[in-house]
């Protein structure tokens, strides 16, 4: 935990809530490590963030969509794309492309997924293992935004204003620590 | 997966899922054994199959109800409360603890959980560490469900009478494989 | 009564609670058995069970739901499929044909049936006196569902495993018992 | 059939409809007969057409809405009260005596009527009695829109001005028609 | 205001409430009048009125519902048509263009709205600044139904059989004083 | 117009769409002049823009919340804030005093507003005239946002970090433009 402090300049919240038990903090990591570390496929470090956002947002889950948001920003360069998603990612300037992965998220989590889904998807160039990947992630975030909303964690101020203005250092630098 | 099947006479159908992403899959099985397989507190081993019972009817997942429905059957030793909590737990004859413990799992996936649902729970005996048990388990399942409707997982025709019967031979004898 | 009582070896709880109102009690069975005995046209008496199991879900019924679910294993001779339809019937083993006739089942008791849904219903060899038999028995059950509320009718312990086993004796072998 | 057009000088379209079924057309009629003419209670005929009348309101019917507003305001003689309670019976001028009977009628139809709902009846001089008349009236209706929907059935145009101008003549000199 | 008692006979209980703000009650209908009265376009008296029903039923506005059934039965000279869409417009004797108008009105106030639903339109003889008007009155009931919910503002007894009998004298004879 | 580019240093999308209909432009502005330039009473400007906000983020427009999201950064010179509010105002550090003012804004829309809602507003300052202008400015709101969804207004791009940073300059030196 210290190396990530020393890394982002404070430490993030969730890390804190978890370490109460060793146990699942670790398997908890681990589990989030595979999943989102993952290097191979389709899915950007950016595009990781917009999917841990929109669902959080379906969620409600008010740490997620803050520490995402900013995560998103940071990634993609861009300061004012996590805002439009915030208020209707459907209706914001992003590319058809991450609006078809957007989709297929929400529907991921649904219990009448069909093929046609699917080929919505292979359409922007995702494969089958794009779409498990954007599952996983999604029902990861399922169990951890209600994980958040048990403890009801509280973002760190610092998060609201990363990657809006120029002063971000390290997020960027490798690849991030690991934050709900 | 020998042992499992060994032990249960026919392999559950999760395990054949997850087996395309070994990694992914000792993740997976690593952390619901941290969560589900733990043993202090006042949860019982039927407690746990309710709690991931009415977490997967409220997500609508047709795999974990009628697996876990089979081993409440087993762990209660009873053949027809699973029916009524299928229908309405509310209206079953669960005894008030249980329905203290099922109302809470719902409450601790919504985002606006306050003091009084823990003390509503704290009545029945249940204290701070059960109750983030109950979260625990009810948010792992959060994401179970989800990637149990994104493969379309069937249950195997063994779930269906297990429990209702006197056949049911080694669930009950020994703490029960990992299942979704 | 006391022929029911002797045919099933009990006497069905809403017999008691009907009685209270011998007029009504009369009128209620004599329109239920016109319905509900009919022998003519494509509904088989599992058919039947179907369409009232549906309904009942659909209203939250559990009495209704109990009973009709051990009697559709009476007729259809199958231990399982209940617990599929009662769980999500669009995703349970049910063939095309009763597929279509339970979607029918909920779109006759809506405000915005079309022809679309009579076609629908055709394909699968049913009639325009099939289809209004289905919604005869669909709307009938709107109201036993709401009485059964009113009373909070509980269903006999008998019915939870009848159909499972082997041990069913009687409903199968002369038209059944009037129950709601 | 002949008999309810020369009193009322015109056929309602529901004896059209059902004589297609003349079985089912008689114990329609005889149920309703024994529910809605019972003589004794606390229920006056306009009580009954108002508990009616939200019922169907609530089923979004059509044909009974605009039946049973013509058939309060004549039992009622009172003009505008029909229209009030088809926008919003709780802020119309109704007495608090026939709110409380008209939100035991919603409750009564629902999976979770307590005693309260009951004592806030008999404040108004409602027994048990009447609670199960309001139910069964209601009841009855949950089927009789159902009906109506399916087969799309239309009011006559006599019904929209009927109690609303002083032409009404036969409704109220006695016991009016059956109708849905 | 005495001029609009004069020529009604009454003075709308609208008048009364806003008279409280004067500023406010000269800029609302200003607004009013530049919106309702406007005399160009496709849309008629009675068209207008009709869009003010369908909106403030969608906001279940009971004072503009009374106030506007009645006026669309003066403007349409049609006594039944408004008791019809009061219950249901999509089931209603309206014709195709009418209701390809309401059905514009409440597309008009979505966030989803698309091109499609203004070719829907086109087809009727509308063009798009047919389309604008529709919207902006629309949209000035959205404000106005609030404007009534809060002041609990109660339609005038006159209102109600407005239009149903012969005794109408004046709305129609000159452009009606303007009415939330 | 040109004024208003001056003063903002760019002009608001809603003064180009509004400008097509004059007379309508007029009155609009004219009526939201009277409701948010009105100096009395207890609301502060930042006041009136979390109205403004809370009420277009209910009514899903983009282009209010955006706006009213970077005005308010700028009257409350808080950065941070207006992204909580965006997310779940319920759960942001809001003080006590404008929750209740945010809990009525939406109370005031709805069709049950009671003496109790407005007590709950009188303990924390507000008086009868108050809750009228939380009332109006809601209302021309939920207008507003209608005329922004059918014409699909999008932000300026100015918004999106107007308030975040240092260099704002005129909004707060001034009674600010009127916008939609």
């Amino acid at each position: 935990m210290e190396e990530i402090e020393k890394k982002t300049g404070f430490l993030p919240n969730v890390f804190k809530v978890l370490s109460h038990r060793p146990l699942e903090f670790r398997a908890f990591f681990a589990y989030y490590s595979v999943i989102c570390n993952k290097k191979t496929g389709q899915l950007s470090r950016a595009d990781k963030e917009l999917i841990i956002l929109v669902t959080s947002l379906a969620n409600r889950c008010s740490y997620s969509v803050v520490v995402h948001s900013a995560r998103y920003r940071v990634f993609s360069k861009n300061p004012v794309l996590s805002d439009q998603v915030c208020i209707n990612w459907r209706k914001s300037d992003l590319p058809a492309r991450e609006k078809a992965m957007l989709e297929f998220t929400l529907i991921s989590q649904a219990d009448d997924i069909t093929d046609d889904h699917f080929k919505k998807l292979e359409v922007h160039g995702f494969n089958q293992e794009d779409a498990w990947d954007i599952a996983a992630i999604s029902a990861f975030y399922a169990m951890s935004n209600r994980l958040a909303h048990f403890v009801s964690l509280v973002p760190n101020k610092e998060f609201y204003l990363m990657g809006r203005t120029n002063d971000v250092k390290d997020i960027r630098s490798e690849p991030a620590a690991p934050e709900i």
